[in-house]
């Protein structure tokens, strides 16, 4: 994401170049926050981040390429990879890491205000789709490929509708209702999410 | 919704009034479908729907109030009682409702919109839970309940995780994934919410 340093730049600009990246970053994750991301401007960001217009647009073209870019970091960061030796053990692995994804500010903020622009244009459903649920599906097949090896799901369980098995659930209750997880949920639902998968 | 008639009003004064009701609200879906919650305004609605402002306001005293109303209305309609006798024949009958209504343009721009605004406030979150999920609670209390009574479900299902379980993957993959189900799929999902319930 940082710029490649010029060869004969003094030895601090490379630094100074991923602080100002850094920065805008963070700029970025307290206007969405504030504002949403239909009132957000570009302008906004660089007040904010105390840079100018320039230095945003030399490293994003647009507000929305360059919130992509974030939530596309965002949901990859911290994805397990499927390796407990069980279906139920990778399963409560995967929603161990997206219960605490979900109650971050990117989750219950910038992902709704995301689908409202997803829902108005195919262009950015598809960007957004890509961003936000390539990498969680990618764990997910994983997890279903390993069980049917292990002889502990069918081997044509679809993927996709294993990933809405497991991660529906959670997503409805911590971004839509929006009320907190009791005690011992998210080992309830793992052992729920196994049994809809089998059955 | 409509006002009362007054006493001694010409026969067509209350149907006008409800036309007009009727003009606002279709000019509503409309208005929310073409700019979104956050760009909408009472301007721009009663313009749409050839009345003045105040034929608006004297009917809802805020934009807010005005969609929570509709989308209220939309949740409720069609809400299956559950009385198929069987734990998989209510939630099949439930999601089948379901699947119809989430792929209606309320549910697939106006209820995302909504937790936009939900997100940033806590009093918008509160009506907007109640309008949207209170109906569909109040459902899955019930055919929970019935299925404990015929030896289906354990006595003490929590009713919120069973709305979780039964809604949460239909509407993460019509609202969130936005791909088309595949045949079967609601029949698929019927079964494995019931697995889940009884894991």
């Amino acid at each position: 994401m940082t710029e490649p340093t010029p060869r004969r730049a003094p030895a601090g600009a490379a630094v100074l170049r991923e602080d100002v990246t850094e920065a805008i970053r963070a700029a970025v994750f307290e206007e969405l926050a504030a504002v949403g991301f239909a009132r957000m401007s570009i302008e906004g960001i660089a007040r904010r981040a105390g840079v100018g217009k320039t230095a945003v647009y030399r490293r994003w073209k647009s507000k929305l390429s360059l919130v992509l870019d974030l939530v596309g970091a965002f949901a990859a960061q911290g994805l397990p990879a499927p390796a407990t030796g069980s279906l139920y053990g990778d399963v409560r692995a995967l929603l161990e890491v997206a219960s605490h994804a979900l109650r971050h500010p990117v989750a219950s903020q910038v992902i709704p205000d995301l689908l409202v622009e997803a829902a108005r244009n195919p262009e950015i459903a598809e960007a957004v789709t890509a961003a936000l649920l390539d990498g969680q599906q990618g764990v997910v097949t994983q997890i279903v490929r390993e069980a049917a090896e292990r002889g502990e799901l069918p081997e044509d369980t679809d993927p996709g509708r294993a990933l809405d098995l497991v991660v529906g659930p959670l997503y409805w209750r911590l971004v839509v209702v929006r009320t907190p997880l009791p005690p011992g949920y998210v080992d309830d639902l793992a052992r729920s999410a196994v049994a809809a998968l089998k059955a």
